[in-house]
């Protein structure tokens, strides 16, 4: 699978986000992964302050499996991907992968599967996605 | 000053504390400093989910003023001190420290002068702090 | 499962572990896992700036599987329990949970499955847990 | 001052980055800040993970003074300003600042002065900012 292939988002890594074993944290690429699945929302005209205002609904992590397969480094740039792998009425499951581009050369540092639920912003229990919003996640190319 | 002299939390230093220089990342004192004003407002019988709760106020962090005088490390045991400056109606200042115990000698890493403002949990306005929570600070021995 | 039947470790929810949905930001949970694996194994007398110091050698996260099954908030008391699940010669599989205690009564918030891996600390090759530590992880009761 | 007066930097607010009072958690401008810095660094042509490696030197941060004036929240975008206050033979002093622009106007969030000094990696004792480093700092115009 190339990084190319999906939509992508990228960060650089800064001080914050390593340990003093030289390289990046291990749970802050649930942040990066989270960045990426952000902005693909945003790109899908989906922004999160205005689901909770509007619907009162949020996404909450259900789920998280993740495999470290290379360290990164501090002032690493990184391509983070974003895909739907599983669609429900109540929850989306993402695909992702952390790639650094070295010399020109995709290396594959860290894969996740990432299960989102909405729920209710107040009560927190779950409830369908909006229908709109929902239309924009399914007309979105991924 | 000794490290004796005022209220104290013990913390341990983790892999998530530091960062790629091999010691504590400088903003994460922020966060030693707020677990001992937590503690130190617990200890007078102050819990701010129930501030929240009860009177619709959170304690907002308006200035921040922090020096650095040595670094933590991975594994370090560190000392962290409470003590109000200034206390208005409707803001406090503290003064704080991070100590590390080496070889039964305390050496002094970091200092910081915090003052928050007591704000409405809604507007996030300035407001007085609740008749019965001040009462408490001012009675608590620090 | 008892929370008392395995090592516990207790922490604190702090401003710093919450977001704006007002719960424990999900990736906090790995930082919580990590604080009482830490504790576990300084409690069978393995401290991790000294293996690094002595052997060249640390612990690499290389898997991380998380399920969230109720929210932590701000000032929660969190029960975290930590169990060797598979010991290999260069890794150790742990089975962990985080546990809230509300009127008495434990209730389950998170479980994982983390995976470390025992790496030199310069080239970040994997290599044998040395022979000591490894004897300390097989004889510690858990 | 106008936020286009100076070098530059964007960022978004995302879940990581806020509290459960609802707003970005006040430690994380130091985060923000840093974030700016290393690009102004990167577009003077320094890359930190270069200056370690070349000069056996890092900047590290030795005082922080923040005023906090209005709260950003989740998705929000941030614009981050640097600039040289004053520049030592091993220290520099900037001054930052956060602003968002909503409807076209720039508010003033947060303001910033850093302090950072040059140290050896190894012994972390302060030192003379390498000649090349120095220069290119000074020529940049900021």
């Amino acid at each position: 699978m190339s990084p190319a292939a999906e939509f992508q988002w990228t960060i650089r890594v800064y001080y914050e986000d390593t340990d003093t074993g030289g390289i990046v944290f291990y749970a802050n690429y649930l942040k990066f992964f989270e960045r990426a699945r952000t902005e693909w929302l945003r790109a899908a005209g989906i922004g999160q302050q205005a689901l909770a205002a509007l619907h009162r609904k949020m996404f909450v992590v259900m789920h998280t499996a993740v495999d470290y397969h290379a360290p990164a480094r501090l002032d690493d740039e990184l391509k983070l991907t974003v895909a739907v792998e599983r669609l429900g009425r109540a929850s989306v499951q993402f695909f992702q992968q952390a790639w650094r581009l070295t010399d020109g050369q995709p290396q594959l540092l860290c894969t996740g599967r990432i299960r989102v639920g909405c729920v209710d912003t107040e009560t927190l229990r779950p409830g369908a996605i909006p229908t709109e919003v929902l239309a924009k996640i399914q007309t979105k190319p991924a």
